[in-house]
């Protein structure tokens, strides 16, 4: 069995930023050399999410007042009373589903046609990492 | 270390569709030979979700209501500038949690009493595949 | 390849509640001897939830909040046909995620400075169970 483990950082110019990740994720799985197993894309840090959808600019920005409207920003949250301003954030990063594993088929990541991997940041401005870890022969 | 790799195809007679694949996941376990490793269902196309969840009818009609309240059709979506009408179902199955991973030991899947997998389809009426990806000894 | 699955048990005094599980998911890991690999975290009762996220009181009270705010409890459920009175906890653990997939490095989780893993419960105060698996080498 072999295993691969990445971590790839991000510094996004913007508090909420959509990166799509596909091809840094595509680069660890042809380093592992792993043929045939799985890849855990997880971003270690709270204010963030890993998901895979459409790489439609529409569709992007339809997530991100869908995700407003949802789980708004400023109001009255507790988690405020630590001196954060950022609860909206750690609850945007749920609702996106937060993490996702891949499967890797003939050295590659088995996606269907629209299938992009994306990094969604709600509280960026600052250095954060994502994890990438692959497993398999 | 063996892998197993299946594709299941589903063409829904609707819509919005809830299909039991429960049975097809352990078939393909079973052919895989894997007695103790893990199982990952992941849609492969992006307006479709696998998730748990109980196999119960008025539950599935609850789910359905729910997210037509909480990600409702035909607004004005930015999505549908690409000609498209689906942006509801891109983000319902981000909200259904998109993907599972589930745990096989002795063989089966190791799933509890009312744990049931099941595909979500919310823009059918065309052919999608789901990727099965068994991974174990 | 190593494998190694734990059965968590609960039986939290409330109908909701929160519980931190990262040592237990720990223990687990290291009583597998995998240094490299991956832990899934998977609840196997379907009106709970495993996530990641802040390990930070008041946090946790805004997740309630927000959770009973978009699925709330006792509205007129079809579900509740049944003789259940729990709908809107199927709906949450949708929410929050449902079950998460952590990776193992240098025979440690490889979690990020915040990262935490929480149980969530919402219908409790009955006995149920945790599913831990790790597989890696």
């Amino acid at each position: 069995m072999k295993t691969h483990t990445e971590y790839l950082w991000f510094n996004t110019p913007r508090r909420t930023d959509f990166v799509n990740i596909t091809d840094q994720v595509e680069a660890a799985v042809r380093k592992s050399g792993v043929k045939d197993g799985l890849v855990l894309v997880n971003p270690m840090h709270i204010t963030a999410a890993v998901y895979v959808n459409d790489a439609e600019s529409g569709l992007i920005e339809d997530f991100q007042s869908w995700l407003d409207k949802l789980a708004p920003r400023g109001l009255g949250y507790k988690h405020h009373r630590t001196g954060e301003d950022n609860a909206d954030a750690h609850l945007k990063r749920q609702l996106m589903g937060h993490q996702v594993t891949m499967a890797i088929t003939d050295a590659r990541l088995d996606l269907g046609p629209w299938e992009q991997v994306y990094y969604a940041e709600f509280d960026g401005q600052r250095k954060k990492r994502v994890l990438v870890k692959v497993i398999g022969v």
